[in-house]
């Protein structure tokens, strides 16, 4: 069965989001990232308009203490978790539409199981990443090797909280590439072709 | 660079071992499983008396039990550190001698790194692993999910062990495949193409 849905979970700085953009743009399917899919729980009313103040930092400290501890959703859970249920339903609808690429927010594991879609994990050793950050995000204060770490530790932390599996697994995946040793080029032509 | 040695790790029953055979087959060049590097270690003397009687089944209750325990490497090792240290050597050896395709033995942990060689991890889920298993061992007293749980245990105890590394990662490998969602002709195929 074609794998009509490509899920990708990345690294940060491991190119996984160019490569699946170069994907998405091959196949001629909808790209959608971390950021479209946290804009749709928002414009789609899922998170509910605390979690709008709290992104448009429109909360005072106190509230915004108060609402990321205790959050506002039915269990009690806090702003992060409340966010995570509204974005896994953008999720399960946007691969309701039809052929995709959807890149981070713990898709793979959310769509892994089934039969079209295809699980992808593109990670790549600390020193490549460190130098594709540097020639393509903005500097900031912080040293790139500090921002990598603490990227690393959220995404970590963020997708084994949420799906309660091990990141980076491999037997989690159909497919996990060291982009840095394959190169971007035979990383999209190797989905390309296992999404026959 | 190409890649000239192929270090294949595996989970049991994923068909890995197969699927390096082929690729060996296909590049001809020399394929070397855990078997093949286990006798290598055995005759080349690397692996001393007592060992081999160990592997003979010539030692008494008594004899196996202390030598398992205790061994008799350099540093009081059990029987298990000091044949991995003598199949070290071997695989490294065997690295030297020219391009070939090694299949467990840790060989992914101990050749990684090196710019000619690819490392690869092969996996699938239990129920197709079940299956193969099934198909293609002879059958024993034991249920072979039992076998297959056992065996499963034994591989990741013993390269965690010996490689200080968490099996299964995927941030170890270039390339880490699901054998079922893939297929096997697939899997051999990325081998190849990533070994260019």
């Amino acid at each position: 069965m074609a794998k009509q849905i490509i899920a990708i979970s990345r690294q940060f700085g491991s190119g996984g989001h160019s490569i699946g953009k170069a994907v998405a743009e091959k196949l001629g399917v909808p790209f959608y990232d971390q950021d479209i899919v946290h804009q749709v729980a928002l414009e789609a009313g899922y998170a509910d308009d605390v979690i709008k103040k709290f992104e448009d930092n429109d909360l005072t400290r106190g509230q915004r203490f108060v609402y990321g501890f205790f959050g506002n959703g039915p269990m009690s859970t806090s702003v992060y978790q409340y966010m995570w249920d509204a974005e896994k339903k953008v999720i399960l609808e946007l691969a309701e539409k039809g052929p995709c690429v959807i890149v981070g927010r713990c898709a793979d594991a959310l769509l892994g199981g089934r039969e079209d879609v295809l699980t992808v994990f593109i990670h790549a050793p600390k020193e490549y990443r460190k130098k594709r950050i540097e020639e393509r995000y903005d500097e900031t204060d912080e040293s790139v090797e500090s921002r990598m770490e603490k990227k690393d530790r959220m995404r970590v932390s963020r997708y084994e909280a949420n799906t309660g599996l091990k990141f980076g697994d491999a037997t989690h995946f159909d497919l996990a590439l060291d982009s840095a040793a394959l190169g971007e080029e035979l990383c999209k032509d190797f989905i390309l072709q296992a999404a026959k």
